[in-house]
């Protein structure tokens, strides 16, 4: 009747087996942790929200791909497309209650009734850390933010990364001393520069109505790598927006500079442009060097106004978001990441021979828990080598095996799966053995 | 013209402030603690799931409350309604994958079309635990599902707690040797012995259609407190589903009496029926003895074949869940939780009076984090007591603050937050002294 019942997730929906989830668990306690440890407020907001408050800055792609709830009386509600615009809205209704700068971090899924392809998630996780300023928020936050994914990648151990950031201000003075007419349509050709030959984007910038002078002057500032404030004023720009752009730029450097963190991991990319529209000031990238063709790994920057849609505040921010599934995905298929061989958490099963030994298998898994050793007891009524089996199939380290003579004499067999060596001891040295 | 949008977030959907959260997460954490010790396997699947596979083994209510994914081609897609069935639908799709018995905890947010009222909500969290067998299942893991309860609540602080636990085989062999016709009605009546006098059960009881006799049988097994098995010979049951239920009661308390967790936490409750369908065997609830009006805080049970739905494969199992959102909100209506006053997990904020010490700040976060002790550094460019008193209102405990003279000598003032007392020291005594 029902078994034709697909077992199956839906398409775009990742769904992982044990060993896959741990490994997947390990990069997000990861990311919660570092976050924790920069002291971000943990923040939890719903999946589905108003559609009218989802869209209200926002329009094309993000429209077509809202992932709409279906209601007979109301239709006005969606699946979140990301955890910026929530949060956006949960600043001005909480205003009151919060303090700035409001330094939070979210692990959420968010939503995108995109095409099913590979590499593509439907669901997905986003990590996101954000830093609101009321009224104000000093340019080191951003490099607060920069700092951060320098520290996280590093505990990550997903090999080098290097962090590639600019300034949308030096970019927007740049446009402005050459008068560009379309700078949406030159940023996102910028954007693309590191998968372009100079050829092929002088004839996109060609396409967009620029002129040679234009070029030059976007190549000049483009093509820069400028590591000093002397080496900003060499590039034949004077308007305040650029000089804004070089004074955050200066603040930011030298915070980073005043780390001990190594200074190649932080490189200014002039090409580095964000395309997308609402970025102000600082932006940035997060490249594996060694596997450049995954893209960034954790971008983000600075917006003038986050909430606009709600309130007349002004409410500047910095932020960063890490699409933790994708990547997730991309490193698993190119073997950086693979699944983990122990299945659970458990680095112990105590196996009581028969039920007069339960006794003591439940005092001993008492005394590993309070030295925080996750074990478990067997229950299972079939025989032993079934039973030890399963702590093998699940990767777990240890077995302790509890028959009559063991629980009288209160010496027990903690064997090491790994080779099968055994040794007799107290439950107190087996609590040592398992805390080495 | 959009500054109309609502900033709040939809009704039945809940949105904490950052203390609230902090609360919250507190309970989270220690649940997902508990499972992680007991070597549960986390997994976590999509919250969008087809509505063929929600639906497979449900109807009525669970139908009416879906809130269903608005598609143009395909109207299929649903939220979940809870977590048993996705995890249903995975066991039958990963069963090559599974180590059985496959013991699993989830922990997610589940959704409810509940016509939105105080404590209802149409998003909130499940903390399900599982376990799963291959053909068959060992009953003693009825028991350690009853004992991880006791182990959870003991440690959640939320005072005096009873697991009330029954078997419904007892019930069913009850019911046979009555020649009950309509168990599924009496179940329900039974289930509401504990809010009803006995006057107004015989009425229902009679409503239903039970003659004397059969009443008299019911009122005599659910009016019982056996505590042996004399006691249950003592009731004029013989058949073979009952002797089931009295031979698995036995492996139950046999366990439970074999821990060291206090006998009174768990009662034999007769009456207990868990009005649900697929419970087959032993089912169990938990009662905040202070607060019964807040009913059971953590229910579940034996389940003989979780995925009949997918598969002919026979897969019992054990499960438990708590309903985490509405156990939160009824614990802070109460007052027994109350929101956080510390608002962060930051311990310290490092303050550099001025941009020259933001190498000393950076180098002493850095020795925090290595240390685990969670802090942030000021990066505010506004007056000291703004700064500070950004540390007062987070309910942060202490600042550290440098200025020139700090830097220079490597002594830096430490100040606690609690009573203004300040002293002079070292990074490193600033490490111990934040560890104490």
């Amino acid at each position: 009747m029902t078994k034709q019942i697909s077992t199956k997730p839906l398409s775009g929906y990742m769904e992982l087996n044990p060993g896959e989830q741990r490994t997947f668990n390990a990069l997000l306690d990861t990311i919660r942790s570092v976050y924790e440890q920069n002291g971000f407020i943990p923040m939890d907001q719903p999946v589905v929200d108003r559609t009218d408050a989802l869209l209200a800055n926002v329009g094309g792609d993000t429209t077509k791909e809202l992932i709409r709830i279906e209601r007979d009386d109301d239709k006005t509600q969606a699946l979140r497309f990301d955890l910026t615009v929530p949060l956006s809205r949960y600043v001005v209704d909480k205003y009151g209650e919060l303090t700035f700068p409001f330094r939070r971090y979210a692990i959420g899924k968010v939503y995108r009734g995109e095409r099913p392809q590979a590499g593509r998630f439907r669901e997905f996780y986003q990590c996101d850390v954000d830093i609101i300023g009321n009224e104000t928020l000093s340019v080191r936050h951003d490099a607060e933010a920069i700092l951060m994914i320098a520290q996280l990648f590093t505990k990550l151990g997903l090999g080098t990364f290097k962090i590639r950031w600019n300034n949308r201000k030096l970019i927007n003075g740049l446009f402005e001393s050459l008068a560009i007419k379309n700078p949406t349509e030159v940023l996102r050709i910028i954007d693309k520069k590191e998968k372009l030959s100079e050829v092929e984007l002088v004839t996109l910038f060609e396409k967009e109505g620029l002129v040679e002078k234009q070029i030059e002057g976007v190549l000049e500032f483009i093509n820069s790598t400028p590591e000093d404030v002397a080496a900003f004023s060499a590039i034949n720009v004077r308007n305040e927006t650029w000089d804004e752009g070089v004074s955050e730029w200066l603040k930011v450097i030298s915070v980073i500079e005043q780390s001990s963190l190594p200074r190649e991991l932080f490189e200014f990319t002039p090409s580095i442009a964000r395309g997308l529209d609402y970025y102000t000031g600082t932006v940035f990238e997060t490249e594996l060097v060694d596997y450049p063709e995954i893209g960034s790994v954790c971008s983000g920057g600075r917006y003038d106004d986050l909430a606009s849609a709600f309130t007349t505040r002004k409410l500047p921010g910095v932020g960063m978001s890490i699409g933790l599934s994708r990547l997730f995905d991309q490193l698993m298929k190119k073997a950086i990441l693979k699944p983990s061989e122990q299945k659970t958490n458990s680095r112990v099963v105590i196996i009581p021979l028969s039920d007069s030994e339960m006794s003591a298998a439940l005092q001993l898994q008492s005394q590993l828990h309070q030295s925080n050793i996750a074990c478990e007891i067997s229950f299972a009524e079939s025989k032993l080598d079934k039973r030890m089996s399963y702590a093998n199939k699940l990767g777990i380290p240890y077995v302790v095996l509890i028959g009559e003579d063991e629980a009288t004499s209160g010496s027990y067999t903690l064997r090491d799966m790994s080779d099968g060596s055994e040794q007799k001891l107290s439950p107190d040295n087996i609590v040592t053995e398992l805390q080495k």
